[in-house]
C-alpha cells in the first residue's frame, strides 16, 4: 500500500494536533522561565535568545492551525471532535500569547539592566514561579483531559492577580522614594503586568479544557484578584 | 410551510454571523471613545456605564461562537464559508479583548480621578482618535471584504506604537520631574499601553480579513513601532 506513509487516520491526526499544542505550551513554558532567569542574572544575552526563539512557537501555531482548518474541511467532525479542534485553534492562539508576553519579559530585561538594580525585583521569579507552575498544570490538564484539574487552575489564578497587586504597589512607593529608580520600576512594572497576563491566558486555556471535555464554559465569573487598575498608593508625604 | 420561520438558509446564517461580528465591532468602538471621554472629562460614572456594558460585548460573543461552531457541525463548510466561520471565530475574540482593554481604561480613568489632573493626559484622545478610526476602517474592510483596506489598516497601526512611545517617554519624564505625579502617571501610562493594545487588535482584525478574502494570512511581518520595552528615559538630574 503505497499510501500507507501519507495517510494517517483521523485518530492520529487528532492526536498530532493534540501533540503539537502541548509541544507549544512547554516552549512557551520555558520562554518564560528563560526571561525570567534573564530578569535575575541580569542577562541580556539569555535575553536575547529568548525575543528571537518567539518565532518557534508562532511556526508551531501556524502548523496548528492549518491542521485544525484542514481538519475541519475534510474530516467535516462532529461533537466531540468538534470541539477538540475548535478548541485547539483557541489554545494555540492563548499560547502563542503567552510567548509573546514572555519574549516582551526579555526585551524589557534589556532595558532594566541599563538601570541599577532595584529591590523590588525580588517579587518577579516569586510570581513567574506561580504562573510556570499554572502553564504545567493546565497542559498535564490537557493531556488527560482532565476538567477537574483545569478548573483548579482557573481558581489558582487569583493568588497570581494578588501577587500582582502587592507588587504594583511596592512599586509605585519605591518610585516615589527614590525618583532615580523610575525607568527600571517601570519596566518591572510591565514585566509583571506581562507575567500576570501569562497568567490570564493560562486561565483561558484552562476555560477551553473544561469546554472539551464538558461541553460547555465553565458556569460563574472567573475569579479576579487584580484591581490594581482601582489602586491609589499615597506619596510618602502623604500629599498625591 | 410550519418550519419557515425557523429554518433559515446557510446564507442567512452566515449573514446573521457577519452582522453579529459588525454590532459587536461598533460596540466595542463606542465602548472605547466612551472610556477616553470618562478620562478626558474625569467623570467616573460614564467610566462605571463602560465597565458595565463589557457584559454586552461578551454576551454577543458567546452569540457568535455558538453560532460558527453550529455551522461548522451542521453544514459542514468547505472552502470560502469554512474561512469565512473560523475567522468569526476568531476575530469575536479580538473584539472581546478590545472591550476588555476599553473597559480597563474606564477602570483605571476612576483611580485616575482621585489624583490631581496631570498634563500628559492630552495624548490619551489623540491616540484614542488614531486607534478608533482603525476600528471603524476594519470593520468597513470587513462589510466589503475588502483585504487592501484591510492591509492599510495594518499598516497605520504603525502611527499609534510611535504615538504611544512618545507618550511613553513623556510620561517618564514627568514622574520624575514630580514625583507626587507618580500614580496618576502610572495610570496614564497602562491607559495609553490598553489603547495601544487596541490598536494590536484591530491589525490582528485586519490580518484576518486579508485571510478570509485571500485564503492566506499577509505574508511580511506586521511593522513595529512599539520599542518602549527597550527604551530608557534618563532621570532629569542626568543620572539613572
Amino acid at each position: 500500500m503505497p499510501t500507507q506513509h501519507i495517510v494517517q487516520s483521523y485518530d492520529e491526526e487528532l492526536k498530532k494536533l493534540s501533540t503539537l499544542i502541548v509541544q507549544m505550551g512547554g516552549i512557551a513554558e520555558s520562554q518564560l522561565a528563560g526571561a525570567v532567569e534573564a530578569v535575575v542574572k541580569r542577562d541580556s544575552d539569555l535575553a536575547g535568545e529568548i525575543v528571537q526563539s518567539d518565532a518557534k512557537i508562532d511556526a508551531i501555531r501556524n502548523q496548528v492551525d492549518d491542521l485544525a482548518i484542514e481538519l475541519l474541511a475534510r474530516r467535516q467532525p462532529m461533537a466531540n471532535d468538534l470541539r477538540l479542534i475548535v478548541s485547539a485553534l483557541r489554545i494555540s492562539s492563548e499560547i502563542e500569547r503567552i510567548g509573546d508576553y514572555a519574549a516582551n519579559v526579555a526585551k524589557r530585561s534589556v532595558a532594566l539592566n541599563q538601570a541599577p538594580m532595584v529591590r523590588p525585583v525580588h517579587a518577579v521569579p516569586r510570581m513567574a514561579a506561580m504562573v510556570q507552575a499554572l502553564i504545567k498544570d493546565v497542559l498535564d490538564a490537557y493531556i488527560t483531559g482532565d476538567a477537574a484539574k483545569a478548573d483548579a487552575v482557573r481558581d489558582r489564578d487569583e493568588e497570581v492577580d494578588e501577587l500582582y497587586t502587592s507588587l504594583f504597589r511596592e512599586l509605585l512607593t519605591y518610585m516615589m522614594e527614590d525618583p532615580r529608580s523610575i525607568t527600571a520600576c517601570t519596566h518591572l512594572l510591565f514585566i509583571a503586568k506581562n507575567i500576570e497576563r501569562i497568567g490570564d491566558h493560562a486561565t483561558n486555556v484552562a476555560e477551553l479544557i473544561h469546554y472539551t471535555v464538558k461541553g460547555e464554559m465553565p458556569a460563574e465569573d472567573r475569579p479576579k484578584g487584580d484591581d490594581t487598575a482601582y489602586a491609589i498608593v499615597a506619596a510618602p508625604g502623604g500629599k498625591q
